[in-house]
């Protein structure tokens, strides 16, 4: 009952902080015979890693994943994969001068509550630095997936930042990849981006709306009624820094919606059930459709801005307060593959539930 | 690793169909010595019981609950405890004509897809009768805090039903218990008994958004990085049935602020740290602040409505289906007592995790 | 993390005392569609239950199982299964004169110590009463393998009654079923009921020796290295009332061997490897070789004995006791049937369990 | 549910192989500000490290402990700590005579038959070198045992190695540390020197039975029914390499006892309950009472032995083994270690949950 673990039999447990020597994650349940080496994990890390554009942090770290265990001759042995970031760029004496103060909106006040330990260099265990680890395993769930349900697609993307929302008619996969905020619309992409240095140059930040699908994700995934698909996923993109609402389908949006407009209709298609709309985001009851599984997720703004706010020490006197660390204008950016990771994680663990618990398929339609 | 079951030192595990002999929960890891009996939980059993009043289903269960095991002589004894619930009004002939069918927006296909087994009688496992056994087991949960923490209070509440929301200036949490609705606002009680009788007239349904607040948690509970207490109360709020969405404090607002306006401030109170605001809803980096704790989940609206939709049977033949069984215009005020008990199980677990891994609180500040 | 929960996906959380109103298991995680109902799982219950003869206690339960959930049309639906038995032969005032005393040898102390909570009558949650749910639960592994390894067949028998041990040399399967004692050797059995008779007419009691053999176990389960195959059996048989030592094949005689005697060397079958020996007891490294799996476990004699014993009140003074409730002269008689049921728990979980994480079988020899 | 990972609330998660770059212990839910540095767990290790002496594996490896997160200024933070040790020694080429050939008795068939890969390199993740993480973790499990109980004392030595057992008679507590085999009795030593001197020369190996007893352990420690203390001690010893057996107090011998002599009677001492002997090893019902907590295991010999056996090959074919690596002709003497840690990280694991259910003691006698 690990606290900083997750899945439950793909097991994903990442320890570390921001300012040790290293953080990682250890990676137990996963199938044998899965082809991996590192340069497939560093593919995902690559595109989590700070420093590459000037919308993220200007900390340089190099984020190289060793594989420590559990891969031998270029394969996975279904024993433990340790996954291991070490820490290059570390820097801690940025944070000497609010040592002792606490930042608001900031874990290092509750953190500070909980252990009684106060860990001040750049956010110890709380730092969004954790979230490389997720990515790290969740390449390695990718693959995974890949031999188990190979028309499976994870795209993240972002939907919102501040404000602006983008424009579902101008949605285009394409363009995802195309510009620094992984937006699927290339005007957004444009204004965002003016609206965003400005941001920066101000020292302030701002909160982002993250969607992540899942494409060919088999029916029958997902375990009710606690480990629902989710359930779990609701749990996985919560759990992700800073994070503060969870959407599957239509979200909060539901409650909007009478009966007759929220229902999917059924068909019949070549392949198994088809449906008119997918207002539930793919799950229904706790179980995938087969359609499209749709979640969306919103990040506050990053607390560390360059605005003084009011304060306290630990010693309880009350002051004020600037982060002058290196810091993201919009933490929402880099979660777009932290989010894409949670949830090849997620579908992969329930991938090798269902078939723990039910083995072939069993209720054909048709 | 019971999918069926939910918490960490407090693990509620429960059981039992719609239109079985019984449901119920097994509850672990209570701590000995909680006064408890029938009554006490049966008090909260009855806010959720049906057919209270025109708005909710008319099923009539008298959902009177046995306790079977794990107390003796008015107190817990530290082993598990079981809360049985009997079903009384099953009726299940009431479904014979879509007994092939599956339901638009309803679990049923998806079960079939996993299972393969099509138990027709009103949903079985995954009907909303599953919640009682939610609420018998919050009822136990409630007790055991009142001797842990004795100030926590938690109250749910409809803040939005359909497109018609709550005014926040017009809070009152005296009204909450005197309307049908647990609406804390007098005035949107009278609205939406109109609206709500004219969708159950037209047997039409519609979604809603409920609020849990839970007050007087201790600071500290809530174990990062997967065990944080949004990230448990994420979960425990989306394996609610028809629940599509969850916010915590700002949700999915929080996108939309600036790190300026997100930050709330703190200052030195009587007791320990004071917030100018709670934009966190009581939770930074996955533990308590000490504020109120506030949680919002959206619930989509039932599927079962008298509205002809398309659908398939079994064997794949495209038809239509209309669903007259005795159903709720609106699930989401059977769910407020739900939300709430979720919310009482979610603290206590993390009162007894916390007690575990810390101890005496350690983390003093001032 | 339910402590009263056992079993990775195949988990069975028991509840219930001795004297309350029920006991029973709640079983998930059972795949779909085994055919199960009442009787086949009374069948196993039959086995163990209590007054069938002179050697056991004299308390006369029915022992009647009931299914409250997670069968639907005579199969599992693959939701939690309730398997609830009802206590009917309580008689509490039995144990009124002992009420403040504790029993040498016996839990009541203990649980007093942890718990704070004096269940006097009969033992509460540590009466062997409770391993009436694992024998019920056990018979619905047995359906459940039965589709997934059909060549598996579990036999428990006592190969040691107080120092009386079975002739290895006269060992025939078919004597187990034709003696009170499941002795696999029939001039032990008649010996030992000469032997029994004269304890039980003392008031004394004895331990025993049980083994349970699975046979057709196919190569391949266990999860190294903490969920072993060994493991879990140790964990297994150890939690069954009363038992304090298991071994594995050779077991603790293995300290003995040396590595030329302890190896068992290997050859080539017709269905892949054979081994010329079986002093691994069907395991290694934790996993499965596809040879019988070998477990002992040994059973202390019961504490309730009519022999004058020191000990002290709960308020801690000096006093004697003598319990002369209802009570068996040798416990390990009935600890046949439910060694059994653990086994096959255990083996069907790790069924699953190689199902989820492998798929199909990958290690093909030869 | 991590399959490599044990402990409900202080959990540890193993990972590594004998012959990848390193293996480690990935360590979760120690308490906050336990004092601890490397050092203070290198202590530890040094007592299981090969190469010591002529009686142990010849391979040396440093076996030095890094600890990569979870300290903060010689403190543990709360959050996971990452115990890694590099391989230094590797020599893989010692294996390679052997890469197709399973050695009897060994665990390379059934990861071959598990799993599908044969990583030949001693014996990957089933090597006993997977036990240095456990020592590391028992190391600091030990520390934080101080802060919660400090009257404990953890103390593992052989009691039999082969055929020869200690004489209880010359038992002696202060021997322990002054012999290679950390045996309680000084004739026993030397005898043993000269037994296992022969067995090395001939190529031979032997087993051995290690008793490991805990000092200090306060009455109600333990959560029945399936987290009883004994359980999770006979599932944390038999998970050992090489295990076969586990005893509790008088073990497998309590079979012979009959309920007289088994009862330990009790009496009121100045401190509370007071017993006149430990048949039970210190465990009833599962709970701890006070006394001497006493478990045994049994550790077959090993299977890398200079003596022809029969075996098969990958590809079905019979053929000839001998293994010329560098192994333990008694791996039971580096097992005590070992057991030491499982010991303490069991102890520990029960001393916060205890606190987590039950918070301050509660069953006071007297």
């Amino acid at each position: 009952m690990s606290m900083n673990s997750f899945g439950h039999l793909f097991r994903v447990t990442t320890w570390g902080e921001s300012h040790g020597p290293a953080l990682g994650a250890t990676v137990d349940g996963c199938p044998p015979g899965v082809p991996i080496d590192e340069a497939m994990i560093q593919h995902w890390l690559d595109r989590r890693k700070p420093g590459q554009n000037k919308y993220t942090t200007q900390r340089r770290e190099a984020d190289e994943v060793k594989i420590l265990s559990g891969v031998f001759e270029g394969q996975t042995t279904g024993t433990p994969v340790q996954l291991m970031i070490e820490n290059t760029d570390q820097r801690s004496k940025d944070y000497g001068d609010i040592k002792d103060k606490f930042r608001p909106g900031h874990a290092d006040i509750t953190y500070f509550q909980k252990y009684g330990i106060r860990d001040y260099r750049g956010g110890g265990r709380s730092s969004a630095r954790e979230t490389a680890a997720r990515v790290a395993a969740g390449g390695l769930a990718r693959e995974a997936i890949r031999a188990l349900a190979p028309n499976v697609q994870i795209t993240g993307y972002m939907v919102q930042m501040g404000p602006h929302r983008i424009d579902r008619a101008r949605f285009d996969w394409a363009q995802i990849e195309q510009n620094p905020f992984w937006v699927p619309d290339a005007q957004a992409a444009a204004d965002w981006a003016d609206y965003l240095d400005g941001l920066r140059k101000s020292g302030s930040s701002v909160g982002a709306v993250i969607e992540v699908v899942a494409r060919g994700v088999p029916a029958g995934l997902g375990a009710p009624v606690y480990g629902k698909l989710d359930t779990d996923l609701a749990a996985a993109m919560m759990s992700i820094n800073a994070v503060k609402g969870v959407e599957i389908g239509e979200g909060m949006g539901a409650a909007e919606l009478t009966g007759e407009a929220n229902a999917d209709e059924i068909f019949m298609g070549q392949n198994g059930p088809q449906y008119s709309s997918n207002h539930a985001g793919g799950i229904l009851g706790g179980i995938s459709t087969g359609q499209d599984i749709v979640v969306r997720f919103a990040v506050k703004p990053t607390s560390s801005i360059l605005t003084t706010r009011k304060t306290i020490t630990k010693s309880g006197e009350e002051t004020e307060i600037i982060t002058k660390g290196r810091h993201d204008p919009c933490v929402g950016i880099r979660a777009v593959p932290v989010g894409e990771a949670m949830m090849a994680c997620v579908i992969l663990d329930h991938l090798l539930l269902h078939r723990g618990q039910i083995g072939a398929n069993r209720g054909h339609i048709g």
